[in-house]
Formats: C-alpha cells, sequence, structure tokens
C-alpha cells in the first residue's frame, strides 16, 4: 500500500511517498520526500504548470494507491488562500487523470491523526514522523514534511479500508 | 486575430471565442461560445478535469492567440473563492500547456473595456457585447456572456499590440 501525499503551495508544494502492508499490520516507511519549488517572478500559469508536471511525475513514478491532498487552509490573506486554491486545482486534476483515489483531508485531520490531537503544533507532528517513521530526523524542508504528513495521515485513517473500492470512497464524501 | 475567453466556475465555466482584424481595425464576430457544466454531485477532482479538458479541447479547435481568462472575484463566501480558484487554476494550465498567451483580467478591467465604466451592469455589458458583435440577443446563458465578454475585453485592450510577443507581454505583467 502506497500513499503520495501533497501539501499544495503555490511557490513550494511539499510531497512525500510511503508505504505500509495495510491497515492495522504495522510498520511504515518512508520512500522518498521533497518539494516542487516554483520561481515568484514566473507567471502563475507557468508555476501551476511546473507544480502539475511535478506531481504527476511522483504518481507516474510509484503509482500510489492513494492521493492525499492537504485542504485549503483558510489563511487571514485571502488573496493568499485563493492562489493556494489555484496550486491544489492543478494537484487534484493529476490525481484524476492518473485515476488514483483521493483523499482531501483537513490539516486538523491530519495532525489528530499523528499526534491525537488536532491542535498539535508543527514540531509535535514532525517529531513523531520521525519516529513513526523510524527515521533520524524530521524530514526537510518542512513542507515536504508536511506533505510526509498528509500522506500518512490518509495511510492512518479509517478510510483506508475502503480504499480499493474506489467508487464507494468518493461516495461516501458527497 | 481569435481570442479566447473564459469565465471560470466550478458549476458552470463560460467561454467565448472571437475573431477580430486586430486593433483598430474596426469588424469583431463571434465564433463560438457556451458553457462547460459540471455536476455538484461529482467529486471535486473529476469536475476539475472536465473543465481542464473542456478548455484543452477549445484552445486545440480554434487555435485561439490568446487566452483571456475572468480574474477571481473575491465573494464574501471565501470557501466560494477558493473553490473558484481550484477551476482557475485547471483553465491556465490549459491555457500554459497550449502555449498561448495569458492575459488576467479582473471583471471591473472588462466591464469598463466594454461599456467605458468599471460599474457597469451585467445587463449594460450585454447589451453592448450585443451591438458590438451584431447579435440579435445577448450570448446565453449569462456564463457564456461572461466569457465572450472576456475574450472581448482582451481583443480591445492596449496589450493586444504586444499580444505576439509573448515574453515582453508576460514581463510586463510581473
Amino acid at each position: 500500500m502506497i500513499v503520495l501525499g501533497i501539501d499544495p503551495g503555490t511557490a513550494c508544494t511539499g510531497y512525500g511517498v510511503i508505504q505500509g502492508d495495510g491497515p492495522g499490520t504495522g510498520l511504515v516507511s518512508l520512500v522518498e520526500c521533497g518539494v516542487i519549488r516554483t520561481k515568484a517572478r514566473d507567471p502563475l500559469a507557468s508555476r501551476l504548470h511546473e507544480i502539475y508536471e511535478g506531481v504527476a511525475e511522483l504518481l507516474q513514478r510509484h503509482h500510489p494507491d492513494a492521493l492525499s491532498v492537504e485542504d485549503v487552509f483558510y489563511a487571514k490573506n485571502v488573496r493568499t488562500t485563493v492562489v493556494l486554491g489555484h496550486a491544489r486545482g492543478v494537484v487534484l486534476l493529476a490525481g484524476q487523470q492518473a485515476k488514483v483515489d483521493i483523499h482531501e483531508l483537513p490539516p486538523a485531520e491530519i495532525k489528530k491523526a499523528i499526534v491525537g490531537t488536532g491542535a498539535a503544533t508543527k514540531e509535535q507532528v514532525q517529531f513523531m514522523l520521525t519516529r513513526l517513521l523510524r527515521l533520524k530526523s524530521a524530514p526537510q524542508p518542512s513542507d515536504a514534511a508536511d506533505g510526509v504528513a498528509a500522506a500518512f495521515a490518509c495511510l492512518m485513517s479509517a478510510r483506508v479500508p475502503t480504499l480499493r473500492d474506489s467508487q464507494a470512497s468518493r461516495a461516501s464524501r458527497l
């Protein structure tokens, strides 16, 4: 069971690929993590294209069973949130085109799945990820860790048992 | 000179294709207009895919010299605005992939280009579009008219003379 987690962002989109043996069977391993960076001086359309291509390449290379995308964080700055929506849009498109099962998780749900509380700090999430994945240090940079966290939360969530039944899983979200 | 105008929306994306002989040479004609509708009960990723496919098909069929996309309207409902950002994201991506010159116009700028004031009503815009394009009635539904308006404003705008120099045009927007 392989999950690709994405923390979308126009400037920096974090991703993490983890592998587990299914729900309740223990070990989960980090396969790969990193970030897709775009240049602030490039037009938005060009930056969106880079994010799309990066995610499409990850989907093609890892063939994940699920794509977990962090839900929009309603920042105080509406402009930031709206631009973030553009980035999320092309990430979801890449997932849809790869016909992978897509899960959208709010930040609080991701924290709760990893630390046990939706109010956990970024440091607590990184500490737990390091332990759970048996790493020497937290994934770097922090956007990459957020991508890994999204993947981990998806793997741990109660939704996982229905992952293979893509239709049922999607219907349940409506 | 052909321009494809898009009014992005998750439920209904309006589009209009117009043809002119360049700035200041008079006649502009409506080539095609319509809407890309998606089902509210489908998952967001699936709806985004339909919008993307629809816009990509229009770009491929008409080979426009420019793509004009209405800028995000900051609705009072932040959720609506953010979801709209997702739709805009995949529209911009389709334009980038088609290597067409992309123009993002705020609603007020579109109204000003057509009616002469950024405070014009929807009805005034439709009235002027009907006259300018020598139509018997305004493009229907109204989302399609909004797409036509975006295309028209782009064609009329002072930016048009630099359209062919894509690099300069993009740089000027930074």
